[in-house]
């Protein structure tokens, strides 16, 4: 089939916005992200932020992934309701309902939390005491992105030791999210932090690194036991204004379609901030690139337009036409959608649930 | 109860993020603006776009509302579905999948749909044929705001008589989106508009204008039949920054949790983009108010984490903390939730679903 008729296919059978993603691309990625990280001796731990689909999170378990990561405890429930297990979540866990829940996960899947402050240490072992079991934490550190995380070796340490003490908690050891563009401080932590744990018969059994520009710096993060990524399954606009993928590696586009034309160097998307999200993609110019009409571009949104702009643009597309565009930032793109559309290159698969789409709590 | 009961309780039943409304202050802001339409002598159309809720939606039709607006053909079957009618799409609608999709609603329910251009209105027969029943059309108009829409009378002139001459399709009328701040353009093209197409014998039964901010200046838009407007329902920052209402307005709140304070200036909320959304609201400073620290800055997102600055904030929220914010847009952030909980005052109610949301095509 040609990909003008896929085009008219998927517009058809599903209508636009329509979320496409090419499982020859995607697979092609999640063995490139595994045999980077086995050349490096290190595990993936492949973020399901990115994808939010159990069923993908399975590809990348099967590809050789060490469990995966999540964000919210939502996301953590439907992996392990769609057969996942070894589940990292990377994030402080407050409050009765949200503890209450972890003890009932607990109960059915390995899982690992982390956090980086006492309260968070303190709530803990209500879920382990559920769970009936120990549950694995480890202590964020901050290593310069000032985001969440400790920012001292010295708390880490601290905090390592009242996981330790406390009833129904297992130290499990420390993640790190490093800077994109240097590892340095980070190493510095890393080195001093498990040092300090080990002087004090703790042993970390998980060093974990972070992000998919990373992965080409996975050797220079010594000690790393494994890595985090989400964004490498897709890639994106700015995975491409990085220079860390090509447009064949990008496995994902929204298809959508020109509504309006009403001046000669303007148009109308029928995909607005609701669908491609106001996310600039740190600081891209536009929202998204157009594959059809490369020199145009998505120049802002309504909720539900698209706002073309075609000055620079000598080919411009009639009222009725369908595009491909690759998003700046594939991760919240894919969370406005309830499904994808699968295809391998020109040819049509069917559709496939997103069902951890929208699990923010 | 107190409102840090409320908070408590809101957290241990249902966690955070979650999407709060308050009843007696929605209730407030649909009589306000009904009233304002009434004293205009114009109907007010609601747009759904806001809530995505058919519950919300029908206390709005019982306080007076003439039927109701939608953007998107999915948002306007949720609606169908959930018993309202006279519908009206301010969206050209396109493709097979769609117009069938058309046809079906316009069985059931009584549609009107906009247009722009001559490849939606060839296309639409198709939709009133399936139904056997006439469908209305409304030609939208640009007055300045360079969104969809055509930007001369003659060409609105035109599509009309395209419309009157097509099979099944029934010319209804003109719809307008005027600039906020100023409807002298709008004005000029409204009564050539109409004058036109009166001598052609066609009478338009719609003459509608949209916006919250133009609430205020209804009466200026002389011989407009009916308003559309949504965010006036919950109200936002964004609102508050056009001094169009109060924070007593603002009927919407995001409760979020301090989820960590690595340090005295800065701290994280549960609530990242894929919550409150990368919507800037035209320009604003931070992506929300918090109400109890209203000196916090929410400064950046990740997916998941809030970025706050506590540099200008004497007060600072240990972890823990539920806050109460009050989203910069809340079109955007609504559409990222599945549930709203209900309160009056300081009293919990409980949830009701959004149907509507994600409805994008």
């Amino acid at each position: 089939m040609s990909i003008d008729r896929l085009k008219a296919k998927i517009a058809r059978h599903y209508g636009t916005p329509a979320l496409v993603i090419d499982l020859d691309v995607v697979e092609r990625n999640i063995a490139r992200a595994q045999s980077l990280c086995d050349e490096a001796g290190i595990a993936i731990r492949p973020h399901i932020k990115t994808h939010k689909s159990p069923v993908i999170a399975a590809m990348q378990r099967d590809a050789g992934a060490r469990g995966i990561t999540c964000q919210k405890l939502g996301e953590a429930e439907v992996m392990a309701e769609g057969g996942l297990d070894d589940i990292l979540i990377t994030y402080n866990i407050l409050g009765e309902e949200k503890l209450g829940r972890l003890g009932k996960l607990l109960s059915h899947a390995t899982v690992t939390v982390a956090a980086d402050n006492p309260t968070t240490i303190e709530g803990l072992p209500k879920a382990a005491a559920i769970a009936g079991r120990p549950l694995n934490v480890v202590v964020e550190c901050d290593s310069g992105r000032k985001r969440a995380g400790v920012e001292t070796p010295e708390e880490a340490i601290r905090l390592a030791q009242s996981i330790d003490a406390a009833p129904g908690l297992s130290f499990a050891g420390f993640v790190f999210y490093p800077p994109d563009k240097t590892v340095e401080s980070s190493q510095s932590f890393l080195d001093q932090t498990v040092a300090g744990v080990r002087a004090l018969g703790l042993e970390p059994r998980i060093l974990s690194s972070g992000g998919t520009p990373n992965l080409r710096t996975l050797q220079s993060f010594a000690g790393i036991t494994e890595h985090r990524a989400g964004t490498y399954v897709f890639n994106d606009r700015m995975m491409m204004a990085q220079g860390m993928v090509d447009l064949e590696d990008c496995a994902l586009h929204v298809f959508a379609t020109v509504v309006s034309r009403a001046a000669p160097e303007r148009g109308i998307l029928d995909s607005g901030s609701k669908t491609l999200t106001a996310d600039t993609g740190a600081g891209l110019d536009g929202f998204g690139l157009i594959r059809e009409y490369p020199q145009a571009r998505i120049a802002g949104f309504s909720e539900e337009h698209g706002m073309l702009d075609l000055s620079r643009s000598n080919d411009r597309p009639p009222v009725g036409t369908v595009v491909r565009i690759v998003p700046n930032h594939v991760c919240v793109v894919v969370n406005m959608f309830d499904r994808y559309i699968m295809v391998r290159g020109t040819d049509l698969l069917g559709d496939l649930p997103i069902p951890a789409r929208g699990k923010i709590a």
